[in-house]
């Protein structure tokens, strides 16, 4: 028997993999958590039936939402990581020995519980002692701070479920305050090939541009996200991502990377017309 | 009834695209070659069983294999161009009037006659005056060809079948020989996600290394294509892709892209890590 696990793009695109084991299925209070074990992608999590991580390429997409801002950013020692429960984001974070603490605020504990035993090539991060755990909703945890935070990482999944109001206007506009006066707030911020992800791209773009003196996107060739062309928003107080690219000191860290690199860096910036174009519209 | 294209990346990866209509399914001399009508992708090019090029996103593998050459070097007059048989590269060509003479390699007539009639979005470079069409083996005809082209555009199938002489190193050295003093040779050179597809890339380029003084590899998100993240080949005598760059020269001939553009240009080839190990240790 062959056990494959299909990933639904739209009514009119489809990826599929080929299962090894289907290890876990939870239905937690806030979704459902899917663990696989697959042929050629190896572990994979899968949340209300969209891929959210797999050991083959999740690298890509935890060392870009990380160590782009942190290369921008020239002492970030408070940061907030909202989401992110499989540990990856803070397993970049903690190669940073000048962060001072971090605020990690995940709405499900059951993810973080579930990625630690089944996604053990997550887990380094989560036994750092400058990391505060808070399993509660960051759209209510950033409401009463003020001017505290560095960096904040909405490393959020899709907009619909749990992690629908880390894209809207009110939680963008606590998030602002919440920021230091040079602060700057980077979100997983969808794709635009398929319509249905566009729109949430564009929705989300636009609140930041509203909100923030400097909106930017950034992209990574992320192949099992729909269309394999992520995006990233970086929203800023002050900084620049490529006029600011600290990169002496960003190679002075000495971090080993698989995707990430100087180059890089300015390249993911370096966004096709078509998308420019969308961001100039939102 | 629901009908469905699914691609083959490998047995453990498939991709799927919902089928409003199968226009035509031909055998030709050389090879399989199906025609869909898609809900997502629109008009869809299948070669034995590969996604060719989807009406929604060609003009990425397009515009990267044409404009990144002709935006560096700095008077390209005549030009070979293998294969390409769906007229999407010779589109891209006919806007530089300064292009005097283009020689037109296709092996097999079917792929033009087929492009011609169902895919009416790429036909509009056959007509120009400046082309000369071959139908014949693109590794034959470049034999003995010297000195002739500033530039020379592979733009094949996958290194199965009839593109396999493609990736030859006998024939990068005729190509390397029909090429001018300072001429450039591009290729649509696979991926490195998929260990199949890697295996091509690393022998396609480390035969590039051998044979030309310079050679880079370039980048682009191409949804349709195993990951998302295609790579080209840029093998060249003299120039070298980002700092001959001419940008302004460029600019002046206003030539609307929708994904191709000064930054991209740069961006493209900043590779990440994992795939500039591939190449130096190729």
């Amino acid at each position: 028997m062959e056990l494959w696990f299909t990933e639904v793009h739209n009514k009119n695109s489809r990826a599929s993999m080929r299962v090894k084991e289907h290890l876990i299925s939870v239905e937690s209070p806030f979704q459902k958590i899917d663990i696989l074990d697959t042929y050629e992608y190896g572990r994979v999590l899968v949340i209300d039936g969209f891929t959210m991580l797999t050991e083959k390429d999740e690298f890509i997409y935890h060392e870009m939402i990380a160590h782009v801002p942190m290369a921008v950013h020239p002492h970030v020692k408070n940061i907030l990581i909202i989401g992110g429960g499989d540990g990856g984001t803070l397993r970049e974070l903690i190669k940073y020995p000048t962060i001072e603490k971090m605020d990690f605020v995940e709405i499900d504990k059951m993810v973080v519980d579930l990625s630690k035993e089944y996604l053990p090539f997550l887990k380094s991060g989560f036994d750092d002692s400058r990391i505060n755990f808070y399993y509660q909703d960051g759209v209510e945890f950033v409401k009463d701070k003020e001017e505290l935070y560095d960096l904040i990482i909405v490393d959020s999944t899709d907009p619909i479920g749990p992690g629908e109001g880390l894209f809207t206007e009110n939680f963008y506009k606590d998030a602002y305050k919440a920021l230091k006066e040079d602060g700057i707030l980077v979100n997983q911020c969808e794709s635009v090939y398929f319509d249905e992800d566009r729109k949430e791209f564009e929705r989300a773009i636009g609140k930041l541009k509203r909100i923030f003196p400097k909106t930017y996107a950034y992209q990574a060739h992320i192949p099992t996200y729909p269309s394999g062309h992520w995006l990233f928003g970086f929203a800023s107080k002050r900084y620049d991502p490529i006029e600011n690219q600290n990169i002496l000191e960003w190679q002075r860290y000495n971090i080993n990377t698989k995707y990430y690199n100087e180059n890089i860096h300015q390249g993911a910036f370096y966004l096709p017309n078509y998308i420019q174009e969308i961001i100039e519209k939102a």
